[in-house]
């Protein structure tokens, strides 16, 4: 069915934690494959041996680093996850479902952080060497119902402060914002269905072109 | 004592694997400790609990990663400890030796592996955020020398093909012609008393002043 996929689709999911983009980019794969398309579901930071490595590095919550040190393993991910299996993928004609890209990294790192942005991009650049993606989910949810979402069980980045997704949120908003036709935003709070007929509104929509 | 070290210096110790550097960074760091100096003797990749990691993944073996991970591990490490190590302890007026730097990722990375130089050299000053050494050794040997030196229990990096180790002592050799100043260029294949005393000579000097 490689005629399906003539223009190979990279799609990345995004939101602060608990807001339903894993669950957005499961149930996507699901409908994709069910219609006959060859789709690679990944995960950042993972999906390669290394990049798995540093995942846990990154996500240990009894490491304590820095702020750069921290967008260094992200953008070092990045670059194992872009260049072993998104690049790969995409030259084979294979849709690439991505849970979390360089906009997380934007959000978290940049606004989150207050790293300077326009460093933070330029490292991004860096990193995936011109493997940017085609569409990107932004699922925006209040805070109250992103933490009720997640639990106790919070990793290193999940377990910041308020404030900090505070900024995240924003930061993801501002991203959406700022490219209109590559970032959909939608509301996350709404039910799982809800929410995944939005999404496969804006991807059909991409397909039929 | 803490007016011996009026002027906090920040040395650093470059050439590739076998080239006597991490013996000369301990004879330094004894010698300058018997004057009565504060110093810290550190290395890089390491001496954090992060850096540690991070160089368990990047020196491991039996992982295979690309270039540009490498390079950002490389970097995400060094954040740590310039940010966590070198630059606090410059702030108390302690003398910092490290055992590699930037250097060693501009010469492995940047003239090894062919990543762009100038790229390489723009992370390096996002990474360390104005902590430059104030002096640098560079240890010159040929490649049958440090091979020999080396033995048989090698790292990842240090198992590259030999026209790897070629273009990173060629960069090496590039780094000290470019930056006299800073990078003093000293023989390694001769005996270990007889390079340290190279190494006395330039850092008294650089003390004296």
């Amino acid at each position: 069915m490689a005629q399906l996929n003539e223009r190979p689709l990279f799609v990345t999911f995004e939101g602060i934690d608990g807001c339903g983009k894993s669950t957005q980019a499961f149930l996507t794969h699901q409908f994709l494959v069910s219609r006959g398309y060859k789709v690679k579901l990944l995960r950042e930071p993972g999906s390669t041996s290394v990049a798995e490595r540093i995942r846990e590095v990154v996500l240990n919550k009894r490491l304590k680093m820095s702020d750069l040190t921290e967008l260094f393993l992200y953008e070092a991910a990045r670059a194992e996850i872009t260049s072993r299996e998104i690049a790969p993928a995409l030259d084979k004609g294979t849709i690439v479902l991505c849970d979390r890209f360089y906009d997380s990294t934007t959000a978290y790192q940049g606004y989150g952080r207050k790293l300077d942005i326009r460093m933070v991009k330029a490292l991004h650049k860096i990193a995936v060497k011109g493997v940017t993606p085609d569409l990107t989910f932004v699922f925006d949810v209040d805070l109250k119902t992103a933490f009720a979402r997640l639990g106790k069980s919070k990793d290193r980045l999940e377990s910041q402060p308020k404030a900090f997704f505070k900024r995240v949120r924003l930061g993801f908003l501002e991203i959406a914002r700022k490219e209109r036709r590559r970032v959909k935003l939608i509301d996350g709070t709404r039910p799982v269905d809800e929410v995944f007929d939005n999404v496969r509104k804006y991807l059909l929509r991409k397909l039929d072109r």
